[in-house]
C-alpha cells in the first residue's frame, strides 16, 4: 500500500485495536449474518477522551443519533459495533434498540451507559433482531480477539484494515491503533464508513476533536468509491492516557507530533477504503499542485477521482485523458484551461490546454498497474491536494445489483 | 416511451428536423468515424431567431466558444455539426479548425459566416482532421436526409432521438421537431448533449432565449447518465417564421401556448436520451412532491436518480429502498426525514420515515418492467419535481472502458 507520509516512529507488522496500553476488544459473530462475525466491541480500563466525526446525510441512522448525543460529555469507555444491519430508517424503535445496545453493552461492563457509544452498518431500513444483538453482548469476551473486532464492522469489505504505529510524544511511548470498514458508498463526508481508532496518549478530549475534525479533510473525506453518501457512518477516537504523557492541552509542538500521528493512522485507513472499493481491481491516487486553496486542490482532486468515465477508463486501461479535464472543468471552483498540465502515471499528457505526444502503447501498459497515478499541476498557486478512489469495474455492478435480494 | 404531457398537438409518426416549413437537412458519412454518418447540416431558407444552452464546464470545447459568440446576433441560418471528434481541449488550433468548419459552411450555401452555428461531439484531446472535415462539406445536399441528420450527431447512442409535432398558434399551422445525441455523459447542465429543434414559428429571439433558458431547467437539465459533466453540449433552437404567425413578441397566453410546445419537445428528446443511457436496460422516472419549492424537488429527484447505488439495485431488480432513502438525505437541500413516503412502482415502501411491509416478490416482479417509476412525498409544501435516469449495469462499464483505445 502507498505510503503518503514519513514521520519518527514505527509501523508494527501485526496490527491491533488493542495494542494500545488499557485497551481491549472482541469480535464474534452472534447471528445478524449468515456466517461472518457481526459484533464486537473495543474496551478501556479507564474513561478515555472522546472525538467523533459523523455523517453529513440528512438521514442519520439511530445510533449516530444516540453516539453524537453520548459523546457530548467528552469521554467514553467502550464501543459497541454491529454489522448485518444498519438500524437506519427504523423510526422510534430504531432509537430504543441503539439505547439498548448502550445500556446491555454498560450493564455487562459495569459503567455507565453515557460511557458507551454505538454504531451500525448493513442494510437500512430493516427492523434490528435487538434480542440477537443483546444475547451476543453477553457471548463477548472482555479480552477477547482484536481481529476478531477488525472483523466483525466488515460489510462488503474483502480484507480487514488496521494499522498500529507508536512514536515518542515528551518522552513517552505512544502507541495509537485503528480499525476501519469501507467498501461501497464512500464519498464526502464520512460516507458508509466506520472508523475505530485507539491510543493511550493523554491529551484533552477538546483538543482531541480539534485534531480529528481538522484531519478528516484531508484523509476520510478524500476518498471516494461511489458517490454515495450514507446514513451511518462514524470515526470515533479514544485517547485513554494510559502512556503517561504530560496532558496534550495546547496547539504546540507536541500537539503537533499528536497530529501527525494521527494523520498516519487515518490516511492509511482511508487509503486502504479506497484500494478496496467495491469491484476494485486499481487504487486510484490523484495529486493536485499549484492551485490556489488547499480547498480547491482537494476538491478538483475528488472530482476526478470520483468521474465514473474517469474510473472505467483506468478499469479499461484507457489513457483517455480528455476525461480527466472534463471531470476538472466540471469541479466546483474556478480552474484555467489554459494553464494545466496533466500526467498519468508520469507520462504527460495535456500541457497548457492542448495535447502532448505521448507512447500510447508505454502508458496503456503502465496502467495494468495496481496502482495509478494521476498528477494535475493548476499552475495557479502553491497548494496542494490529494484524493483517491478505485476504478469502476463488471464487478461493483454485481455487487451492488445483488446486495440484499 | 412514456409521455409526460398531453397538450393540443399532435405528433407526427415519422419526425424529421426538415418538417417545419423552410426548413432543410442532410447527415453523411464522410471519414471520420469508421463507417457510420459523422458530419450533418441544418439549413433554413431565411435567417432565423435563434437561442442556444451551454454546458456549464469550465473546459468548453472550440465549437461551443464559437456558435456562443455567433448566435449574439440572435439570429443563425445554419448549423454544422460533426461527430467522432469532440474538437475540444484542442488549444488555439481547435479554435481555428472551429471557424473554418463555419466560413466553409457560410461559403457553400453562399450566407455570412455569422449565420452559421458549429458543433462537435466524440474523443477529446485530439486534434480535428479538418481536411475531412471541410471536403465533407462540399459533399452534403441542400436537401438531403434529415433522418440522415440525427444518425450524423450520434456517438454510442443505440438509436436516433427525434420528434416532430404540430399546434395551431394564432390560427396558424405550426412545426417543431427535434433531435438529440445524448448516451454517457449526461448530467448537470447540458452534459455530453446536443439538441437541435426547429421549428416555422415567429417569435422574437429574446422571447425564444427565455422559453429555453426556463425549459431546461425542468427538461435536459433533469436527466443523468453518470454524473459526467461534459465540454462540448449545446442545445439550439432556430425559429424562421415560416409558419407565418404573428410574431410572438411578449409574454401572453401565446407565448404559453408555445412554450408548451416546446416543452413537449424537449421532454420527449430528454427523456429518449434517459432511457438510451450508455449500457442501461431500465429507464427510471423519480418523481418528487409535495417539495416546499419546485427547486428543492427538481433537487432531490436528480440525486435519487443519479445515485450509483439505486441505478445499480434497480438493475438488480432489487427494492432496496434504503438506498433511495440515502440518496434523498444526501440532496443540498432541507428534508425532514419523518415525514418523507416512498413508493417503487406504486408499491409503498416507507412512510412517515420509518419501513412499511410490502409484497417483496410482487414489486421485485415488477421491477422486470422496463420502466420504473420512483414516488417520493416530502409532505412538506407543494412544489413537484421529476427527473430521470437510467439503471447502471455491466455494459455501461464495458461501453466506457473500451471507449477510445
Amino acid at each position: 500500500m502507498p505510503q503518503t507520509l514519513t514521520a519518527p516512529f514505527t509501523t508494527l507488522s501485526h496490527p491491533s485495536i488493542s495494542a494500545p496500553k488499557g485497551f481491549h476488544a472482541d469480535g464474534q459473530h452472534v447471528g445478524l449474518k449468515h456466517k461472518a462475525k457481526d459484533l464486537g466491541w473495543l474496551i478501556s480500563d479507564v474513561p478515555a477522551a472522546v472525538a467523533g466525526v459523523f455523517t453529513t446525510n440528512q438521514v442519520q441512522a439511530a445510533p449516530v443519533q444516540v453516539t453524537k448525543q453520548t459523546i457530548q460529555n467528552g469521554q467514553l469507555q467502550a464501543i459497541i459495533v454491529n454489522s448485518g444491519n444498519a438500524n437506519a430508517v427504523t423510526g422510534q424503535i430504531g432509537l430504543t434498540h441503539a439505547k439498548m445496545m448502550q445500556t446491555t453493552t454498560a450493564d455487562k461492563l459495569g459503567i455507565a451507559p453515557n460511557l458507551v457509544g454505538v454504531a451500525s452498518t448493513g442494510v437500512i431500513g430493516q427492523i434490528l433482531p435487538i434480542d440477537t444483538v443483546t444475547a451476543g453482548i453477553h457471548q463477548l469476551q472482555h479480552d477477547g480477539d482484536p481481529q476478531g473486532f477488525a472483523h466483525a464492522i466488515m460489510t462488503t469489505d474483502t480484507n480487514e484494515k488496521a494499522v498500529t504505529i507508536q512514536g515518542t510524544i515528551a518522552g513517552k511511548r505512544v502507541t495509537m491503533s485503528g480499525v476501519a470498514k469501507g467498501s461501497g458508498m464512500i464519498h464526502p463526508n464520512m460516507a458508509t464508513m466506520l472508523g475505530f481508532i485507539t491510543t493511550d496518549a493523554n491529551i484533552t478530549s477538546s483538543l482531541l476533536q480539534q485534531a480529528l475534525s481538522e484531519d478528516v479533510e484531508t484523509s476520510f473525506n478524500q476518498i471516494t468509491i461511489d458517490g454515495d453518501t450514507s446514513t451511518n457512518d462514524m470515526v470515533l477516537v479514544m485517547a485513554n492516557g494510559q502512556a503517561d504523557n504530560p496532558l496534550i492541552a495546547q496547539d504546540d509542538a507536541v500537539y503537533e507530533q499528536f497530529k501527525a500521528m494521527l494523520h498516519h493512522v487515518t490516511t492509511t485507513l482511508a487509503i486502504a477504503i479506497a484500494n478496496d472499493g467495491e469491484g476494485a481491481t486499481k487504487l486510484i491516487t490523484v495529486t493536485v499542485s499549484h492551485a490556489q486553496s488547499a480547498t480547491a486542490a482537494r476538491l478538483i482532486a475528488k472530482k476526478v477521482v470520483g468521474s465514473s468515465l474517469v474510473k472505467t477508463a483506468m478499469f479499461g486501461k484507457d489513457p483517455n485523458w480528455g476525461r480527466i479535464i472534463a471531470a476538472i472543468g466540471a469541479a466546483e471552483t474556478a480552474i484555467s484551461p489554459d494553464t494545466i498540465a496533466i500526467s498519468i502515471n508520469d507520462y504527460p499528457v495535456m500541457q497548457a490546454g492542448a495535447p502532448v505526444a505521448f507512447n500510447q502503447t508505454a502508458l496503456a501498459n503502465s496502467l495494468e498497474d495496481p496502482h495509478i497515478t494521476i498528477q494535475i499541476d493548476l499552475n495557479n498557486g502553491a497548494a496542494t491536494g490529494q484524493a483517491w478512489g478505485s476504478d469502476l469495474t463488471y464487478d461493483y455492478v454485481k455487487i451492488n445489483a445483488l446486495y440484499t435480494t
